[in-house]
Formats: structure tokens, C-alpha cells, sequence
């Protein structure tokens, strides 16, 4: 008998299967908050239920809870006082063995219903959560709903589409009807059981406290796992508010809330230990290089899925389009000032400068214009504070003020007023020159606002500079702009040698740092950056084992 | 335009991914070696082919040759002399990366075609391939032509087809074309390519050199790997037959045959230079747990699918058919000397006996009814030879003399003179009756025809006795026997939980140890005898990624 819920959101689903093959632009989840897709009360709503949170305690109902802890610090400077439960690891992981049986229980086909039912429901609470996004990460309120809210949502329902074509494509029963000549068949019944590993981690990073957090989530879920969440101790709003919707429908519909649990905690230890269980079996992480390399040494009972630090690269060879060009990379070096795994953080460009159709351009004279193209995009203060939003982290303050030890300012960084969060740290990005050979400045991931004009031999070392950064450093985005066929062919080979996706000429309201949920996979898992996409199938495939039985019919 | 291989082979290959999917009998390869299958001439003709190997050269025409080696010694006592090339490893590196592009340009469907005509070129190459493997590894010539050539086969051609369906299920190119209500739309052209992780090693074992070596060889390759093999140094023939086979089919179509070569060495420090290369991204390896763990911890840049040790358990409750049971068992300790990662080594039995149509019989009586069965299977020399093969190691030698330490021997294992082979070492099954708390013994691995009649405290213990050696020292098989449902569903839940495929009440000419290509799954990867399964999509989509670009239309 089918899940009421799998037959409800089947027709998404199927879709959803769909543009995972085809990969054209869809998505159910609008990215515009209006109120025609919304309601016309949805953003006020979402706004008071936000402001409710604020200054109280956060309750979940799960198992083993020994204390509060209210850690979040706003990069707007509001004050938050959210506290949430701290519970003991150990009554999680029983919790989560223990709920194990009826989710696998369920099906694939269950699952996917129960999990569409969540999307379903984060998507309506897209306002609400864009708040806690924004509040949290320091996002713009704007870039918060729409990479907080629905994007964020695409790349769940993209984990749970995957998870079930590919739990589904193994039939659940068989009759195995073998000739034997003259004699009877030999006949076995087969059945097939899609069983999950066990217990799955996903450890949240402070800026995409959803993005990054949803794919994990729901892939794990999706084949038959418990997780337990662990958000950064700096934005755990978000992550709460989803773990609180996903124990919600898990309890409507009579299975066991704590197949998904928050464990919120401010000391490295409570996730080392977590981290390194043997029940554990999955584990989703974005972080740091240092931390993933510790899960990787340490964590070895589990599967890992990384992603970590990268230095992203746009190489400049030629442009038919020189004004667009400088726009299109100034808001890409602006958006969320530059705290994004995808921002690109060095500008190569040939020592002799790049052709466009107002004649060659020297290196310096590149430069300069996007500094200048930069300081045009942020010129207005309102129209800068909605693109940057506030810096997230002291580290990156510090990292902004160190920037002019490691090349030529080009363009330095300011700092901006917010009206409305006077206290908030808003910086303009500092662009920097130097030479190539300067290895030590510009090819470290330098994460927030900083980037690098580098000054490369010629043309016909960009796409080698650009394969050895990306096999060296790890990349998640690497751009092009070239009107040369051969140097266009000689990227996308470098690009597919070193494992990058490549995005040429990008110079409309299209951008390098930014992917579509079901077009553009995010990492290819091919370099140091990242060891998995979401969302291929890899993502999912090793998150479950088929168990089989049989017996002669 | 399709390549005339795909095209020619196309019905196999989608017939081979329905299989899959439906996992009903079906094998394009006839496992019954008759003139109807293979024509009039083929047995003496793989027999006359096989001959003339022997006493000299093997010759590849792979770079960097360095010398020969001959290393082999057959089991059935054959000389062999066979002296295959020594190539520099760092020289088939070399050529594996220079070979790699023009691979990944033939594509997912091209590939697939290639590799289907080596399936069927090394089909028709059975006879050749079964002399190679039963005189190399002890198998019976019957069992090697079958587990060494068509059920090998099929498991090769399981990998290609689910490569093909995971690869092939993204599409190559896409027009991505995004609404901007009023305004034009946003129009992008994507493409997405399948891009192998990188080289790709096949360590092989002693025992199975084609049936373990073929799924990770066509796995890697069908993904856009190279491939180098590296055989057991006492079974390199049946890798050398197919490696030759390989690498002349890919010469024939204009491919470069460095794609695939065989790495012969006697020193373990080559394969671990190997191994460990930066280049070899994914590794395949069938053998002891001291290397595959050794591989774990020192291969850490790549992904390794790793089948190791196990302790295979049968648990006997109840039975509605006494005799056939024990026939059913006693074929299954015996065949190949039970030197089978399948194999069954513990036979749990309740202390109060079990319940069949003749009545309570005790837990004594099992014992001695299965060593007798065992002794009537075995009792005609001819028929014994057949089904036992040689000895293949002076290590599994060594473990069947020291057997009598471990348990009291209820049948002691006895020398049979192969008339065929005089010096062959063939020995008959040890069979042992121990205490279940006498885990020293029976929960070791003992490799070979030594097996364990286990007495259980009552039936109530049996699946959680069972699943919790699944759980500490991993297995490839499960079995049952029980007339009561409740003690059948309990084992089905403990089979799930500790990830193992689970055999009921085998009576009939299906045995525990034997895994049916396109129908069973070959281990879970979810208990440590395995990480990997042949073949579920875990097995292939980690194997390759998709590199996208992107541009504006």
C-alpha cells in the first residue's frame, strides 16, 4: 500500500527525477519572495514567528538534555539569545538506533513522501528561516531567503530525487526461474532490502547553515539513515528550525522524531567523539581544510563527504564584452563580501594584457578598471549593504586588514554603515596585484573579500596555471573569458584533466560563484576543494546497502 | 555518431541493465561448456591454445619492460613455466595517464561497446581461460570453466552495464533557460562530461583470478578509467589471457592498449609503490585483511573496494528435510576445498538439537549426520577429485593439519590421489564440534576446508549469535534452516542489521556459497568482510565524475 504522503508529492518527485537528467532550469520552490508566490501574508508571518524565537529557549523534545547554551553571536550585531538544549551524544545515538527499524521500514517510497512533506513544509517556512539565515551568517536579508530558503530546498529535494531513483532501481522481490534441461526449473524467491548504513552526522558550516547543511540531510535521510545535525555554534537558528520541522512530520505521520536530531555544542570535543562512534557511518561535512583532515585521519568507521577550503580562479584572456565583464566579476567578488566556497579569489590575467574590442588592454590598466567597477556596483551604501551583507567571522575582519601585506592595493577595503544594524562589520572587498610567482599570497585560500590580479607570463599559461591551482589548492568554480576558440578548447581540457566546472564568458546576471539545483553540479568531488557533488549519484549510492534473501520458491 | 561496437552489442547491454534491475535469471554467457554452446572444436581447441603458453614467453608489448619472471606453481603439480614481462611500474603509470584522454573522448556509450566485445571475445576464449585458472588455482577444470569463464564474464559485463546506466544517466548537453518574467529569458548551454577519477589498480587474488579481477576491470574501465592489474603472483596466467584480450581489442578500434596492463611482481613492495602512487585514484583488492587494512591506512588518495576475510555462518534450528539439508551442506564444505570467501566455517547448532520430519535429533547427531554426508559426497575418488580440486596454498595445508587443535574432530580430512595430477595436494574437509564459547577457535577465519559444528546455548541465540559475528568478523554469506517463522524473521532482521545476504533453507542445487551474476548481490559492503558489493551502483558512481561547463547561449 502506498504512503499517502509518497502518493501527495509523487508528481514533484517524478519531476524532480526528470531535471536531474535533463538539467534544464526548474525548480518547485519559487526563488522570489513575492507575495503571488507566496501569500501576501507570508513575509510578515515569517517575520513575527522569526522575532518569537528571539530571547527564549529553543525546545526539540529530544532525548538525554544536560544543560542550555545560547552561543550565537549576529554578524548584524542583534542580539539573538536563542538557547538551545545541549544533550548527551551518547542518548542521540541510542535515540537514533533506536528509530532506525521504522524507517527502514517504510520504504523508499515512504521515505521520499515523509521527506517532500518536509521540503514542503521549510519551503512555507521560507521567511521565517531566511531571518534566522540572515541574523545568523550575516547574509543580506534578500540572499538569505533565496539561498537559505529555496535554493536551499532544491538542493534537499535534488538529494531525496537522487536517493530515490537510485534506491529504487533495484526491484524489492524476484523470482529467479533458473532451466535445468530436461528437468524442472530451479525457482528461488529473492527479496531485496534497501538498508541504510547507520547512523549519519552532518556538521553544518557558519555562512550556508542550510545550503550546505540540506544535501547531507536529506540524502542520509532519504536512504534509510538517522541523522544527527550539528550546526556551527554560530548559526544554529537555521538548522534548528529545520531539524524542529523534520521531527514534526516524522511524529504526524507516526515514526520516531528522533531519526533526526539537533546536537547543538560549543566545544570540539562533543564532535570529535560523535564524529568518530562507531554507529556513526556517514558524515557530511563543510569546514575547514584542518578539521576535514582530522575526520578524514580520525573517523575512519565512516564514510566522508568534504567539503573544504579552495582557491577559485577566472583566467582573462580576451573579451568581446569588456564593460559587461567587469560588472559581471565585481558583483561576484561583492556577494556576501566574498564569503562564499565559490567566490573567486585570484584574477589571472597575461602580463601583456588582454584584447577587447577597445584594442588591448595592459594587466594594470585590468586591474584598475575592476577596482573601479567594484567601487561603481557598491557606490550606493543601501544598494552596497544588501550585496555584502556583514562579515561573519573576526577571522576574516582580521584577514581583510592583513590583505595589503600580500600584494599591490589596488582597490582597498572600506567599511560601511548599515542603518538599520549600526554595529554590523560591513567591508567592501580589497583587490590586490601581484606576480604569479608571489605562490605564498595569492594561491592560499584567502576566505572573505580579498582577491588577487595576478600577473601571469602570457596567454598560453593561463590554462596550466589554472589546472595546477586547481590540483594543488582544490577549486570549486573556475571561469574563462576568452573570444579564442583554441584557448576556450585548451580550458575545458584543463578543466576536465584537473576535475573543475568551468563557466566561459559569463558576463549576464549569471555568475561564477553561483549553481542551479538541478543543472549545475556543486563541486565535481574531483579535487582537493571537495571530495563529492551535489548532487550525482555518488552522493547518494554509498549511503545504503542492498541485503538480500532467498529461499527456493 | 554511435560507435558500430555499441550498436552491434546494444541488445546485450540493455538487456544486461534490465537484469539488473528485475534480477531474474538471465546470463548471455552459457555456463555449460557443451559443443551446443561453444561449437564442436572449442574444448579441444582452448585446450591446444592453453598448451601452447606454456614453457615460454607471455608477451604484451607494454613500455618498460625490465626482465620476466615465472613465478607459478600450479596446485595440480602441472609445470607451467610461463615467464611473463616485469614492467617498471612508473613506465605503465606513464603510459596509463598519456592513454587516458582518448578514453574518455570515446565516451559512456563507446566505451560500453568496446568492453562488451572483449566480454565476448574472452567468452569465446572460455576453454583457454578455464586450463589457466584450474591449473593455477586448484579449481576443478568443470568449476574453473564455469566460475572462471562465463560467471566471470557475467560479473564483468554487470560492471559495464551498471556503469553504462549511472553513467549515461546525465545528459551530455543542455539548454538551461531561465524565466525572467517580463524580460527574456536567461539562456545558458551546458555541457556534462564523465571524467574517470583517475588510474585505477586490480589486485587479484590466488584463488579467483578472473571472477574477483573481472568487476573491478570492467568497473573502472566502463567509468573512463586505465586500468593496470597486478595478478597474485601464483595465478597470473588467466589475468594475462584477459589483459592481452583487452588490450587487443582496444588496438583494433584505434585505442591506445596501455588503457589496460598487467603488472607482474613478486615483491609486495611494487604493488605498495603502486598503490600508494598520487595517480592511482581507485583500487580494487580481493585478499587478507593484514593488506587490505595495510591499503586502508597507506592509499589514502584513493578509493578502495576492498573483499577480506570472513566467518560464514549457517544456523540450523529446525529442518523439513533432514538428508537434503545435509547433501545441500556437505556440497558446500567440500566444493573447491572450501577455499571460497563464501564458504561456510561455522555451523550453529542449539546443544538441545534441532527438530526435523524424523524427530528431535541432538546436537551430536547433527554433526556426525554432516560429516557422514560430507564422507558419502566424497566417497568416490573420481567424483571427489571433481568437486575438491588441489590445495592451493602450503598455508592452507598447514591450517588443515593444525585443525585437530581448535575443536574435537568429528570427520578428520583425508588425501585423495588425483590420478591426473599424482602430486596434487587434494584433501578432503576437516570437520570440527566446539563449544559457541570457544571463540578463539571457530570465530577466526580458517580459510580451506576446515568447518565448525557450533553448540549454541538454544535456538533463541542463534541470530543474535550470528549477527553478532557478521558484526566483529564480517560475512559474505548467511544461512538458515528453520521450519518456524518467527525464528526466520528473526534471522531476517538480524541479516539486515548487520548487512549480510541471507540463504534459507537451502536443499535444492543452490548452494550458500554460490552468488548468481544479475541476481545476487556478491557481499553488502556493509559488515567487514567487504566494503563493496558486485554489483550495486555504489560500485561504479564513485568511480567517475561529471565536469561540467557553461556559457551563455
Amino acid at each position: 500500500m502506498s504512503h499517502p504522503l509518497f502518493e501527495q508529492h509523487r508528481p514533484t518527485l517524478e519531476r524532480a527525477v526528470e531535471a536531474l537528467r535533463t538539467r534544464g532550469f526548474w525548480s518547485p520552490y519559487p526563488e522570489v519572495g513575492s507575495p503571488k508566490n507566496y501569500g501576501e501574508t507570508a513575509a510578515e508571518e515569517g517575520r513575527v514567528a522569526f522575532e518569537a524565537l528571539l530571547g527564549k529557549r529553543f525546545d526539540l523534545g529530544q532525548p538525554g538534555e544536560t544543560g542550555t547554551v545560547a552561543p550565537e553571536h549576529s554578524p548584524f550585531g542583534k542580539t539573538l539569545d536563542v538557547s538551545y538544549p545541549v544533550n548527551e551524544p551518547r542518548a542521540l545515538l541510542d535515540a537514533a538506533i533506536a528509530a532506525s527499524p521504522a524507517w527502514r521500514k517504510l520504504g523508499p517510497d515512504g521515505r521520499a513522501g515523509v521527506l517532500l512533506e518536509v521540503l514542503a513544509r521549510l519551503n512555507r517556512h521560507s521567511f521565517e528561516i531566511a531571518h534566522a539565515v540572515s541574523l545568523t551568517t550575516g547574509q543580506s536579508f534578500a540572499m538569505a531567503f533565496q539561498a537559505g530558503g529555496p535554493h536551499a530546498q532544491d538542493r534537499g529535494l535534488e538529494a531525496v530525487a537522487m536517493a530515490w531513483r537510485e534506491t529504487t532501481a533495484v526491484v524489492g522481490e524476484a523470482v529467479w526461474e533458473k532451466p535445468q534441461g530436461k528437468n524442472p526449473p530451479i525457482v528461488m524467491h529473492k527479496h531485496f532490502e534497501v538498508v541504510g548504513r547507520g547512523i549519519a552526522l552532518v556538521i553544518g558550516c557558519s555562512t550556508f547553515p542550510t545550503w550546505n547543511t540540506y544535501p547531507g540531510l536529506f540524502a542520509s535521510l532519504a536512504t534509510g539513515n538517522p541523522v544527527i545535525v550539528k550546526p556551527h555554534p554560530n548559526a544554529i537558528l537555521p538548522a534548528a528550525i529545520s531539524v524542529r520541522i523534520v521531527r514534526e512530520v516524522l511524529a504526524e505521520n507516526g515514526l520516531p522524531p528522533d531519526l533526526c536530531t539537533l546536537c547543538v555544542s560549543t566545544d570540539p570535543a562533543v564532535t570529535q567523539r560523535l564524529a568518530t562512534d562507531h554507529a556513526v557511518r556517514t558524515i557530511d561535512f563543510t569546514g575547514s581544510n584542518a578539521f576535514g583532515q582530522w575526520l578524514a585521519e580520525h573517523a575512519r568507521q565512516a564514510r566522508l563527504y568534504a567539503e573544504m577550503a579552495g582557491v577559485n580562479v577566472v583566467a582573462i584572456e580576451s573579451t568581446d564584452a569588456y564593460a559587461a565583464m567587469m560588472r559581471n566579476l565585481a558583483f561576484t567578488l561583492s556577494l556576501y563580501s566574498g564569503q562564499m566556497c565559490t567566490t573567486t579569489q585570484a584574477i589571472l590575467v597575461p602580463a601583456d594584457g588582454i584584447d577587447t574590442p577597445e584594442g588591448r588592454i595592459p594587466f594594470e590598466q585590468v586591474a584598475e578598471d575592476l577596482g573601479a567597477a567594484i567601487s561603481k556596483l557598491l557606490a550606493d551604501p543601501a544598494m552596497a549593504c544588501g550585496v555584502l551583507g556583514a562579515i561573519q567571522s573576526e577571522a576574516t575582519l582580521r584577514r581583510i586588514d592583513d590583505a595589503p601585506n600580500w600584494g599591490r592595493v589596488v582597490l582597498a577595503s572600506r567599511s560601511i554603515v548599515n542603518p538599520d544594524f549600526p554595529t554590523a562589520a560591513v567591508r567592501t572587498p580589497v583587490l590586490l596585484a601581484c606576480e604569479a610567482a608571489s605562490e605564498g599570497a595569492w594561491m592560499e585560500e584567502r576566505f572573505g573579500p580579498i582577491s588577487f590580479v595576478v600577473k601571469v607570463h602570457d596567454a598560453a599559461h593561463l590554462a596550466s596555471l589554472a589546472e595546477r591551482v586547481v590540483n594543488e589548492k582544490g577549486a570549486i568554480t573556475l571561469g574563462l573569458y576568452s573570444t579564442k576558440p583554441e584557448v576556450v578548447d585548451a580550458m575545458i581540457e584543463a578543466s576536465l584533466r584537473a576535475g573543475v566546472a568551468l563557466s566561459i564568458n559569463l558576463t549576464g546576471n549569471v555568475y561564477v560563484n553561483q549553481s542551479a539545483g538541478f543543472s549545475d553540479f556543486h563541486a565535481t568531488g574531483a579535487n582537493p576543494s571537495a571530495n563529492a557533488s551535489y548532487t550525482d549519484a555518488a552522493f547518494v549510492t554509498d549511503r545504503f546497502r542492498v541485503v538480500q534473501r532467498r529461499q527456493h520458491a
